[in-house]
């Protein structure tokens, strides 16, 4: 599906979703926002015929995947980001890509995906169709603040799961805890890894390496910066928490080993010995006076309650129990 | 609440709570410092009204968490720096955020909490108003120094907590200590991650990248930069001893289990070989010469013991009881 | 074998296999591509006769192993890239060299195994012949890409391998399992090792470093440095994964032997105790009541019933079977 | 303690004792060496008076502990290195701190506890007077390079402990040698920072960075960053040795607890079997046909003898004893 | 000893061993190697009396270890490179030390042991004396190839050591192995710091950074430094192997474990039954039917056969024996 729109300052903001009226580069004073959306390969035509990008690129946004990344091809930079899938009961942290052309006074949006970032600057327009005078910088701006905004969901249902792991693992260590533990260590390696590479594209935008731009946009950039860098920095949080929970994990089985081993070794420490004192009495030697005793056997009992109560005793005493 | 000092070499220093008597930046000569705490939006609007500053910078000292850090927006200065928390009973690195502009005759200060620091500066000009007259970068300065140096309890209480577990990990190693070492080890990296975002700010702010900081104030920052440099130190110390002790927690744990197979095996082995001996002596076989003798059953009884005494002795010579 | 394409604008493009037809360097508007595969010395002789190229870089063709680099010889460049052998069922990632010698008007690739990039640039010029107007640069990207590519399906046999890995780690723990789990990981590893060092060299291609290099084609070298960048990027997700399926492996390992313990644990708390009242029982003492009672064998056989089935359950509720 | 040694190349070196003797900078030509052993307000106060330095630097020698650097205050360079305690029985790695002033014809150096270098200076003044007149650079050179050499000793006494610990692991690998080893890896990890730190400040000074030190002397500051070099390279040795034997110490308790096990295995094999045999022989059964052969009881322990025998044999091929 | 080659292109190339002859700096046009082995005080006087070296590089000649580095003099060059040992039985990487002086037209060699790269080159100037026409940094070259070259040997006796330990841990993990692989980490782990600080030095000299190296000679430096990246990944490689073997090591060593817990377990669960079974008959019951059966006893003796031949197929089947 395409969108046009196209705002001169006279005229406002006409949208269109026929792609042939578009011939040229829009004129001075005009601009032009284009939205492709899962088009087909009729409608994607207009990447090379109106606007002439370089086939490498237009290739890029085609095949997927591709790392974040901004290219600088002179009259436009290309960008590519990564947003969140709205679906977010999975432990993945599934991404579609987001391809962006912005040029001097035009912007073009490029995603197989349905996009919430683009929809909501979409429904933004509607109500405010003067948006498109503060520059196509700016409309990226909004673009790409939604997309790292979206991250931060993410983040806290991967927060709380974690939550949720650290207590069970305290109290049940199962082996199904270490495999969840290991998926969400690489949710969150992906996630931060995206993260880092798409903090490294704000940094070049809001640095001035770029003229479309402008340097009043640069401080928006680099509000959208400082999102990665907490986004980063609370990634790099939990991958340390994941490591520590797989330790504990390590070490609470350790220790349920450890608590077996002792049960045993109290089993079987009360229970040999009586069996040595049973087999005392059950040896056949004519001479055995115990035997011939009134009170001989209910003595042994006693003997054996005695030995057995106080090996538990001392157990007790050492913590064993 | 809103707290003005407004200072001019011929009036001395006015202290004011009306953010209204404010209409526009100071007039050359003379410096201001407003202090906002938990403002209400009224007199948050100070910030655009009169200071005019970016709706970005605004919106960050709104919004927690930021990290720390300093803008350049041309005519002042934005930093942002994290206070701890007086409260310090907890394991936690509890912080609160102090969001200053910083420009050449006007301080701003703005923190929802309560800030010692900014208290004790208040305190300070109370007893000598003149301390205003060396310049906004030397009052930044005082504000920074304190913050800086009230993280060194912390330190020191964290310090505390390690010797204890570190003891406490030696004599009996139990599950607990672990979740205890972790929660220390968050804290720490918390700090430490926190002291190194302010370590960068103050590398810039005395390295004379700004034109608000004054050369003499520089080697000022350049003082507080080497107490972060101190504090990064010790937590990277901290740091290396809590993993340590993880490591020794294991050890512990293993050792634990060794000792309890230990005596398993000491058991098992001086019990069983007497059950033998008395097995043999309990079988019914008609022509068995032992069981007739006289001193049949003194005499397997003293073997029995010598059996036992013998292991015993063994497994002594061995280290094993 | 040697193989000879020449191009100039006016008579196309002219194929040969004799060396001795070259005698000096292509003259201006005539361009030449040389493969030397397996040469002869006699056929490599070449190499110094008419291009007269520095001795140690020839040195360099026939002395494997070589890591992935480019050197700059001013007149011409000298790179080494490694290509993925075809045999794709070994676990290892086998490479062979690729030396190249780009010129402005020439290209000379020297290679001791068949390349199916060079094969495939060949076979590409006898159905277009005109490829070779487009520029030396140009054929060298045509081959790099093609080389780079070859490395995906590696990547995604060494995917499969590790998925399999995966279920046979969490179902059956066997060492020969951590045996395949590190060969694996050597192969990542070497295969990450090459692609970082012709990331390296590609990086030096896109940025301008050379004059050989047109700045049209420098778009087209980014784009296979765009290729392995992901490629490095999958590397290190699979060496995490390794790293994560050895941590797996250790504690299903260590989860069999606390299954292997808590059997025998049972064992011997069930059996003991009933060896204990078989031993009372078994006891030879004069005046034992409970030998003469009528149902005192059938009482005891209940009793141990009930002992053992009390224990049983216990268990169960204790997860311990 | 103050102790002032003046330079004047006709009058030669005066030695004084008498901070009130110096009323100002030393005029050109003259040199002046002061030196401050643990001071009193009143000796201090020179710094202030005669030299005038900032205040902040003054503080940092007041107050420990700092971190080995070097500061440019213009006028002169205010470093602080950390000299190695005489002591060297303990473990630690106990350092006192030397604050050193260097101007272009004064050299100041203050230290609370005795300095064994400074003393060698002293020494050498007092034998060589015209040591002064080779600038203070020199002089600085020659404190720190004795301050630097003092490490190796310490090096060689952990170097020696490390030896000692490795034996004992691998004999007998007990809780007291980790704690050893995690003390030891505390003292090469503090002897590291402190080198690392101070090989920084030899950098500076050898590279030229700082007016006060002449061309001539940056080779030898050249010489004693090496020195450090050295220093920390042993140390990184170290740390990975450390690292290995805690290792090694994990892997033998590991081991032992292999060979408890295996003792315990041999143990029940042997006698579990025997004792089911005597069981056999010790029912009550009525028809029992083996229990009335003449030589019943001298076979049945003779086959006790084969099977124990039997698998004892068994054991020692399987080398579990 | 003193070897001293003296070339001049009217006159050919001299040896002599008498360093009195020796009286300044060669002229113009001449050129001189000096080579010092194991040199008297006497012999090595001429460093300073004729060469006019810094007494910091003398000192630095005759005291060991240095690490390797390059240090610019002005004038010449100084060198320190390690060469290895020849002796290769032992598993250490025992270097001795090469110190070189480069000059315009001069080149002083400095070891105290026999070093074969030096022998080689006299052979060879013997054999081609105009060899030293080619220029001093050649005659260096010359030198650090085969300095460098004969790592490659030792390199390689690693390697089969790598893989002696690497079966011998898979088929039987006892501790002496442990050892080895520690010693073996040890000494990769001294020949890649070497070759990573040697690395460091020919990116230097390959850089064009000292005029005392012509153009021509540096794509020669930049060969050898081919060389030294090689070696460090070789190195690296292995180190990563030894760790690797750790791993495997310790996991082979808990799988010993595992298996004989499972021996343990299945004698005890073998026997126990049984033990309980004899234990029944023989108890002493007045009225116990089955004991006077005619074929009680066989019966009896064939539910054991039954319960424990059962017990042995089922472990059978869960793979336990």
């Amino acid at each position: 599906m395409i969108t046009i729109f196209r705002y001169a300052p006279d005229s406002g903001c006409a949208e269109s979703h026929d792609g042939q009226s578009l011939v040229g580069l829009p004129e001075d004073g005009v601009s032009v926002w284009v939205d492709l959306q899962a088009p087909t390969l009729e409608e994607a035509e207009i990447l090379s015929r109106v606007f002439g990008f370089h086939p490498l690129a237009i290739e890029d946004c085609w095949h997927e995947p591709q790392h974040p990344k901004v290219d600088d091809y002179g009259a436009y930079l290309f960008l590519v980001v990564h947003g969140v899938r709205e679906e977010i009961e999975s432990d993945a942290f599934d991404t579609h890509e987001l391809n962006i052309f912005l040029g001097r006074n035009y912007l073009v949006t490029f995603h197989t995906y349905q996009s919430r970032s683009v929809d909501a600057l979409i429904a933004n327009l509607h109500r405010h169709p003067h948006l498109m005078a503060r520059g196509m910088d700016f409309m990226l701006h909004q673009i790409l603040d939604r997309v790292i905004d979206n991250y931060f969901p993410k983040l806290e249902i991967i927060e709380e799961k974690i939550d949720e792991i650290e207590g069970a693992v305290l109290t049940d260590a199962r082996p199904e805890l270490l495999t969840r533990i290991f998926d969400l260590r690489r949710t969150v390696a992906h996630l931060r890894r995206v993260a880092i590479q798409e903090r490294e594209v704000l940094v070049q935008m809001s640095r001035g390496d770029f003229v479309m731009v402008s340097e009043k946009a640069q401080v928006y950039f680099k509000d959208i910066y400082d999102h990665l860098f907490r986004i980063v920095e609370v990634a790099d949080n939990q991958r340390e928490t994941l490591s520590v929970l797989v330790q504990v994990y390590v070490s609470m089985v350790s220790n349920q080993l450890n608590h077996t081993m002792r049960v045993l070794t109290v089993i079987a420490t009360l229970m040999l010995p009586l069996t040595v004192i049973t087999g005392i009495y059950g040896m056949n030697f004519e001479f055995m006076p115990e035997l011939h005793w009134r009170f001989g056997y209910p003595l042994i009992l006693v003997l054996m309650a005695v030995v057995g109560g106080g090996m538990l005793l001392y157990f007790r005493r050492r913590n064993w129990l």
